[in-house]
């Protein structure tokens, strides 16, 4: 199974790099959202969150402030910053191979959530009766 | 300055708790994208992430992946799992506590991302040139 992910971390495909650690690459989104967008991604291939050592992930955090830090830094427009990861095809992940999605934000960027018709807030009661479903996944 | 997750935190307001550590406090969204929408929050105040301890973002993480195989594994609708963070009133946030939104996504929650106009792959050279401005400002 190839993973373009991997190939990057091996060096056999080009990308953009800014940064890297013992347990990390950062790099360069080639379709960026705004100029700055990067992709902080663990060197140990896992495809989805339960896949991921999570001390990789903690340190895909800890790199995404960094970066974070780095455009708010730099000479890009960044008035503000998102993180995303979407974990399975039906949350928009596109390249099977955890990545943590920096991107820089500034005003009229055109980038933005696109929310449920039903989109509001709740009772209590509600919220309560979901959150013991929660719990009951939690280990 | 009163910060309702601070207050959450203290227990002088309520929450649909799932879970608590000695560096972070998880309870539902009370405006939920979808049913489970969850926020893991650091117990102590950071309104932005260069206010945030990198451990307690490290700690963010963690918890948050717990919390995606919590829904995986819940009764609720779960095929997929986003992580959101906005830092900063342009990028979407709303309450000045540092928070991580991470919620179960399924076929037709209506739920998405909206790109840019001008959203397309980038050519090497444009990338080299913006990834050279980030690295000016990484420290």
């Amino acid at each position: 199974m190839s993973c373009v992910f991997c190939d990057i971390v091996a060096g056999h495909e080009a990308a953009s790099m800014l940064f890297d650690d013992e347990r990390t690459i950062t790099f360069l989104d080639h379709r960026p959202v705004t100029p700055g967008h990067m992709l902080v991604v663990p060197r140990r291939h896992a495809a989805f969150l339960a896949d991921l050592d999570p001390e990789d992930g903690a340190q895909l955090f800890r790199v995404g402030m960094r970066g974070a830090a780095a455009l708010r830094t730099s000479s890009l427009r960044c008035e503000g910053v998102n993180f995303h990861l979407a974990d399975g095809e039906v949350a928009g992940q596109e390249v099977f191979h955890v990545h943590l999605h920096v991107l820089p934000r500034f005003t009229g960027d055109g980038f933005g959530l696109r929310f449920p018709p039903d989109y509001r807030i709740r009772e209590r009661a509600e919220l309560d009766e979901v959150a013991a479903a929660v719990r009951e996944g939690w280990s």
